[in-house]
C-alpha cells in the first residue's frame, strides 16, 4: 500500500547547504539565538495578577485528568485532592514539581548531530507547521493530504536552511490508514530528511511505536552512558482539551515519552471566547493554570523529563464562531505566556505563521507576519507552524511554505540585533564618503555589502516596467516556481542500509500485526 | 482647468461615524494613545554610542546647507565653524537647542476640533502614504494619478476613523502643473475633509501660500491669543538630501513653516548603502546627526517651532540597488532612532505600510506588516505612509489603502494593550463555567463579546466551502469592493460656505498671478 521512494546516491546535507548559497544568506545556524531583548507588555505587578489567578484556578476549580485512573492515583500520591476525576492541586504544587524537577532548557538530539536542536533558554527552533489533513497549491488546488505530499514536505523543510526541524504531522497523508500512518509519517521523517522531528500522539501505543522506531534509527547514540538515560530524540505535542481537561489519549502519549526521557509540549489549544475567557488575561491565566498542572503531572511521571510549555490562543470570529488568526489579542497573549514561562523556567512553545486565509493572499502574509513576530520578539523557543500554515491549520499551502520560510529567515537576521562593533558603527565609511556623496563605492560598502541586507528570494524589488516583462507575477506565483525548483534540486541524506532496512521491517511488521482502521 | 465638486448638503462628520460603525469597532478616537511599553533593541550603553557617533559626524565631517546663505549666516551667528556651505557645529550644540526650545509633544490643529491631533508622547498619529506620482487598482491598473484620485484619497481617508490625519501629497494630481497643483491638493483636504493635513514644501512660495490658506480656512481660530503665536495647523515634511545635506527648497520651506510657527517634520530620507553605510548602527549615527542639525536649524529660526525628528531608511537589493522593505535592517534602524528620538525629547516619525510591490499581494502585506508592527512597538509618533503605499512609493493603490486601514485598526488595539481589571481577569467566567465546558453562553462571554475582539472587515474567516461558495475572493478583491462602497457612503463634512468662496477666490487669484509650469 506505501510506496517508499527507490534508494538513491546520496550526499550528506548537500541540498541544505546549496539552498543555503541559492538564498544569498550566509550558512544557517541549526537553530536561532536570540542577542535582541524580549518585548514585554506586563510589568510585574500584572504577572504576579495572572499568576495568582491560575493559582487559585488550580486550588478552588481543578483541572480534569479523564479516562486515566493511573493519573488520578499520581496526583493522589503527590498530596493533590482528588474529587472524581477532578484534581485540586495545594497553592504552588504544580510550580514547585516544575521548578525542582524541569529542565530549563534540553538538547533534542536529530540523527545528523550536526542538526541537534538546543529548546529553552535564548534559542528559537523553527518548525514546519502541524496537522493538516489539506494540502493547497496553486496548480491543484486545495484536497487531501497524500504521503507523497507528506514526503514533499519533509523534503522542502529540509531544503530550508531557516527550517530548523522537520516536525510532525506536516500534512495528514489522507491516503493511509489512521492507525498506521505513524508508521510512514515518521519513516519520511528519517529518510528523507537528518533533522529533527515529532512523535505520534494519536494513540499511546503510536507513541511507542515511534519510541521504538527511533531506537532503532538512533541505535547506539539512543542511551546517554553519562545519565544513564535515554537521549532525548522525539518532541510531542500534548494538548490539553481546554477549558482544564486532560483527555486519556494525551495522557497515555505523555506517559510514554515521559517514561523514555522524551519532550512533551503540553499545550492548551484555545479557541478564546469558546474555551477561555473572552479577555487576554483570563485566557492567559487559564492557560498558564492548564500548562502548570500538565508540566507538573510529567515530572510526576518521571522526574526530570523535558516538557515545553505551550500555548496556543486565537480570538473568534463574532459572526461565525470561526477562529480568527493575526488580531491583536492573541499577540498579547503571546507576549505574556512567554513571559510566565520564563519566570516558570521553562523553554515555550508558540505562534508561528498563522492565517485564516484559504489562499496564500495578502491576509495570509498579514496575518501570519502579526503573528510571527510576536513569536520573535516575544521570545517563543519551540516555533511550531513556521511554515506553510493556511486556513486555520486544516490546509499545509505549497506556497505558502515557501513565503514562511522567507519570514522566518527574516526573524532570524532580526534575533541577531545590531552590530556595534567599530565595521558596525561605520564611521570610517561616513569619514571616507562626505557629504553630498553616496557609499556604493566606499571600502567598507564593497567590503559589507553581500552579508549587509537580508535578501529574500521570492519579493520581486525590481521596476515596474522589468516585474511587468517579467511576466507580472504575484508572490504566490513565485513561490510556486521555487518550491518545485527546490524539489526538482532535492537529494536524500545518506541513512545507513542496515538502519534503513531495520526501520522497513520492523514497519512491515508492525502493520502486519493488526488490521487497517480510521480510527 | 481644475474642477472642484459641486456643493451638497452637509452632515459633519457623519461618513466618519458611519463608518466606525460599519468596522463593529467602538468609536475611534483622533489619535492613539499607547498604553504598553517601547520595544528598545538597544541598551544604554549602544544608544550612547550612537549618540557619540553622532556628535563626531556633526563637529569632525559637518553638515552642508546648501543654496542659502541665510542659512549659513544664521549658523555662524550662533557660533558654528562655517567653511563654504559645510557646517560644523561644536559639540552638544545641536541638542541644546533643541532641548531648549522645541516642545516635546504639541498639538495640530484640524478645521474640526475634534479632529485635532496630539504629536509626542505616547501618542501616535496614523496618516497616508505621500508623494506617489502613480496609483493603482484593481480595476484600471497602474496609471498617473489625477484630481480625481487626489479627492477619492483624502474621502477614503476622511471615511476611515483608523486614519488621523488627511495626510499631504497622498498621491500627484499629475494632471495639474507642477507649480499650482499644491492649491488643488490643499483645497481637496480642505474641503472633501476635516482632519489635520500637510502643507506644500516644493518651494518656499507654496509654503508662504499653503499658509495663506490655513489663514482663510481657520479664521479667527489661526491665533491663539494665549501666546500671541499662530497655532499649528500644518505639519510639513522637510527631507535632507542624505549624506549630511540640506538643498536650498527644503531650507527655504522649512523657514517658512518654523516662521509662522507650524511644524516641520526634518527626515533623513535614507536608502542604507546608498546614502548611508550598509550597516544599522552606521545609518543610525548619520540619521541622527542629520535630524539634529536640521531641528537646530529650525529652533535657530524660530525658536519654539514644533519640530518632529523623522527617519526613513530602506535597504537595498545587491542585484538591482533597488530599495527593499519589510526587511530586519530598516525595523533594527526604526527601533533605535525610535529610542534616540525619546532620549532626545522630540516627536517622532518614521515606518507605516512600506513595500516594493506592485500589487496588494502577499508580498506587500508581509512587507508592510514587517514596517507597521516596529512602527507600533517601536514608538512612532506621526506615522506617515501608514495606507495605500506600493512600489515603493512610486503608487498609491486603492486596495492597498484599505488593507492597511485594517492593519492599522489591529495597531490600535494593540496598543491598548491588556486589560487587568476585574472584568479582564475574568476569574468569575472561569469559575462559571468549569473544566470541559464553553464559555459560549456564560454572562461575563455575553456581557464582552461585542468588543472583546478586533473585528477585521475584509479578512475572511469563513470556512472553505463557504468562500468557495461566495466567489473564491482574495483580500485583495475584497478590498476593492470596500473602497468603492465607501466611497458611495462619502458625505462631505461641512464647510462655512463665506470660507469656501473665500479660499477658491485666493486660489483663483493666485493660479492667474503666473504661468503654469512643470517646474
Amino acid at each position: 500500500m506505501t510506496t517508499h521512494a527507490p534508494r538513491r546516491r546520496t550526499r550528506p546535507t548537500a541540498g541544505s547547504r546549496r539552498a543555503g548559497r541559492d538564498t544569498g544568506q550566509p550558512p544557517a545556524a541549526p537553530y536561532a539565538t536570540r542577542q535582541i531583548p524580549y518585548y514585554e507588555v506586563l510589568g510585574e505587578e500584572g504577572l504576579a495578577i495572572i499568576e495568582r489567578n491560575a493559582d487559585i484556578i488550580l486550588e478552588e476549580i481543578g483541572i480534569e485528568f479523564r479516562g486515566d485512573a493511573e493519573a488520578l492515583q499520581v496526583w493522589r500520591d503527590a498530596g493533590a485532592d482528588v474529587q472524581g476525576e477532578r484534581v485540586r492541586m495545594p497553592r504552588g504544587m504544580c510550580r514547585q514539581l516544575i521548578q525542582a524537577h524541569a529542565p530549563a532548557q534540553f538538547t533534542q538530539h536529530a540523527r545528523n548531530p550536526a542538526n541537534n536542536v538546543e529548546i529553552g533558554g535564548p534559542h528559537t527552533v523553527h518548525v514546519p507547521a502541524y496537522g493538516s489533513p489539506f494540502v493547497y497549491d496553486l496548480d491543484k488546488g486545495r484536497r487531501y493530504g497524500t504521503l507523497e505530499d507528506f514526503q514533499n514536505l519533509v523534503k522542502l523543510a529540509y531544503l530550508s536552511p531557516q527550517i530548523h526541524h522537520s516536525g510532525g504531522t506536516i500534512c495528514e497523508p489522507v491516503d493511509l490508514p489512521v492507525n498506521k500512518r505513524h508508521f510512514d509519517m515518521l519513516y519520511a521523517h528519517m529518510r528523507y530528511s537528518d533533522k529533527c522531528f515529532m512523535g505520534s500522539v494519536t494513540h499511546p501505543q503510536r507513541a511507542e511505536d515511534s519510541v521504538e522506531m527511533v531506537k532503532i534509527l538512533f541505535g547506539e547514540r539512543w542511551m546517554d552512558p553519562d545519565t544513564g538515560k535515554p537521549r532525548t530524540c522525539l518532541i510531542s505535542l500534548i494538548n490539553a482539551n481546554s477549558p482544564m481537561t486532560f483527555d486519556d489519549t494525551m495522557l497515555g502519549a505523555a506517559k510514554v515519552y515521559a517514561r523514555h526521557n522524551q519532550a512533551c509540549i503540553i499545550t492548551p489549544f484555545i479557541l478564546a471566547g469558546a474555551m477561555s475567557p473572552v479577555t487576554v488575561a483570563g485566557t492567559a491565566a487559564q492557560t498558564l493554570a492548564e500548562g502548570l498542572a500538565g508540566m507538573a503531572f510529567v515530572q510526576l511521571i518521571n522526574p526530570g523529563a523535558p516538557v515545553v510549555f505551550g500555548s496556543f490562543a486565537s480570538s473568534m470570529s463574532m459572526q461565525s464562531g470561526a477562529p480568527t488568526f493575526g488580531t491583536p489579542e492573541p499577540a498579547l497573549v503571546l507576549y505574556v505566556m512567554a513571559n510566565l514561562a520564563r519566570r516558570l523556567g521553562v523553554p515555550f512553545r508558540s505562534g508561528g505563521s498563522l492565517t485564516a486565509s484559504k489562499v496564500p493572499d495578502a491576509q495570509a502574509a498579514s496575518e501570519s507576519a502579526n503573528t510571527l513576530l510576536p513569536t520573535t520578539l516575544g521570545g517563543v523557543n519551540f516555533a511550531l507552524h513556521s511554515a506553510g500554515w493556511l486556513e486555520g491549520g486544516l490546509a499545509m499551502g505549497y506556497e505558502k511554505f515557501i513565503m514562511d520560510v522567507d519570514q522566518v529567515g527574516m526573524m532570524q537576521t532580526l534575533l541577531k540585533g545590531v552590530d556595534l562593533s567599530e565595521n558596525g558603527q561605520a564611521m570610517d565609511a561616513i569619514r571616507e564618503v562626505g557629504p553630498g556623496q553616496h557609499y556604493l563605492g566606499c571600502s567598507h560598502t564593497q567590503a559589507n555589502f553581500k552579508s549587509a541586507f537580508y535578501r529574500s528570494p521570492i519579493a520581486d524589488n525590481n521596476s515596474f516596467e522589468q516585474w511587468n516583462a517579467d511576466g507580472r507575477l504575484d508572490m504566490a506565483q513565485r513561490a510556486n516556481a521555487r518550491w518545485k525548483a527546490l524539489l526538482e534540486s532535492y537529494v536524500a541524506p545518506e541513512l545507513d542500509p542496515a538502519i534503513d532496512e531495520a526501520l522497513l521491517a520492523f514497519i512491515s511488521e508492525r502493520k502486519a500485526a493488526f488490521p487497517d482502521s480510521n480510527t
